[in-house]
């Protein structure tokens, strides 16, 4: 078995690597190709931590895989990441066990590579302008997602507090080869202005920017909203959208605030609602028709996507 | 997180350190504290394999693991491990991996000290003549346990195959530094005739050996049959046994042919049975009460017992 951290994928898988693998997994996931039995959760005595086990298969994909990832909230206060996630891959002809990957970084990759399929099938060809709210761990892979997926010439950054937005971006432009110009901004209605692009990736409970800002053409794609009580998108433009698309409309509605809260409050209906992104990937709905509609993609991430990176990795390991 | 295969546990932990830790599994699984959820099963689309995924957790003890098993019986025909585990140790605290452990060699452990156990709690003191029947994967470590957990003078091996019996006994001679004789004999009835402490490891259908000729005072642990169809211990002596304990009384009840089909054929009725070793082992019942008892010890495995070996060498690891 081959044990992979970070630094070990990042020598031979990218987020370039990474989208491709993701959209067949939304495909596949839309088409009924991949067995996720429900996973199991355990709560400490203590209430303060949770441990997570989720298998995931797909014959079709000859994959298979065990996430396992532990969320302890309080870490944070001992200077500790709160989520710790390994996966083991197998092999699904002998049952044999291919790799164990670092976990944090197959679930960073994937979740910036959804936005990336997004931007692929969702956003303007000619988008110019991509903003970026929220610098937290998952913040780079989606700005990579946006430097890979789309031919922008900027993109701005903004995060709650300023000088942590300063410190990422000027960390990003330090490791990431671009000529794209990369900023931080004083406040995320500076971000989306004129944005083509706009990605969120916050854990806030209240909207984090102006819905009516939104222009008309944007693709907006919200990763951060994982929990009923978590909104971060603006049930105004949840409202104004002109379509709505989900990893997996079953997921997003079992867990994202920003759905349920707007659903609830009546803001919205079901009614709005368009699709997974798999059927648009698969031909059988269609994503932008015209420069001038409002496109909202909505994420929770999904088991497929562990699945089929995770595969990819280690197959691609084999052949390195 | 710290990596280790057989080779490398062996180093520090052995079937004697085994023994006291899976006795305190079978009394905190009797006395409620170890949480296991239900396993999740993915079959394979041929139907020819079966991923298991196994989290547990004892707020008490203070442990949490996964235990991944992947059943491939037909494996064996490439000359390949029919079953192949992996066991991930997590901290209680953080959720942080601690160790990634070989699966395969920590249930052998396991399995093997389950016998330890009943061989202190159930055997007669005076135990000298041991018959070991089944010479597979999981005969190495019940013979250990035999060596360690009674003052034995000789042990008999049998096999259906006698060819194997003796190959195995060459092995063990050579492996394990013991001035106690083992010997390969030709068949069971050799092998148990006087025999004070009788173990069977085998996949059989049929019963193994003549219930009748178990001598009194003996202790027979059933380890082998773990589903329905397998029955390696004659009824005759189930029904013979003055005493029957149970690893878990609830397992056995779901899963070993051994009980569930004399019970189906009338042999025997519930009333037969005494109870889990973790009551005697707490004090709430007693193991032997004389040196004419014939006891009936069964085990099929639990999760505790892996959770409490696997945590306790992750722990001698960190010291070592």
């Amino acid at each position: 078995m081959n044990i992979l951290n970070k630094n070990d994928i990042q020598k031979f898988f990218s987020i370039a690597d990474c989208i491709p693998i993701v959209e067949e997994a939304f495909q596949y996931y839309y088409e009924g190709k991949v067995d996720v039995p429900l996973r199991t959760q355990i709560t400490t005595g203590t209430g303060k931590g949770t441990f997570l086990c989720m298998p995931a298969y797909s014959e079709e994909y000859d994959a298979s895989c065990v996430k396992v990832l532990n969320m302890f909230p309080e870490n944070i206060n001992q200077g500790l990441p709160s989520i710790n996630a390994q996966i083991l891959v197998m092999n699904t002809k002998t049952g044999g066990f291919e790799a164990l990957l670092d976990g944090n970084y197959v679930t960073q990759l994937r979740t910036g590579a959804a936005t990336g399929v997004a931007i692929k099938h969702l956003a303007r060809k000619d988008a110019k302008i991509g903003a970026l709210i929220g610098t937290g761990g998952q913040a780079q892979t989606q700005l990579e997602a946006m430097l890979v997926a789309a031919n922008l010439s900027e993109i701005r950054v903004s995060d709650l507090n300023f000088e942590r937005a300063q410190q990422f971006v000027e960390k990003m432009t330090a490791e990431l080869q671009t000529t794209v110009m990369i900023k931080a901004v004083e406040n995320s209605d500076l971000a989306i202005e004129h944005a083509d692009i706009i990605v969120t990736v916050t854990p806030s409970t209240v909207p984090v920017f102006d819905g009516e800002k939104v222009k008309k053409g944007a693709l907006v794609s919200g990763v951060g909203s994982y929990q009923p009580h978590l909104q971060e998108i603006p049930a105004s433009l949840v409202k104004k959208a002109d379509k709505i698309f989900f990893d997996s409309e079953e997921a997003v509605l079992s867990e994202s605030g920003d759905l349920l809260i707007p659903l609830k409050e009546g803001t919205i209906t079901e009614e709005a609602f368009t699709g997974d992104i798999g059927a648009v990937i698969k031909g059988e709905l269609i994503g932008r028709e015209n420069d001038e509609e409002i496109i909202f993609f909505k994420t929770v991430g999904i088991a497929a996507q562990d699945l089929f990176t995770a595969q990819a990795i280690s197959q691609r390991m084999k052949k390195s």
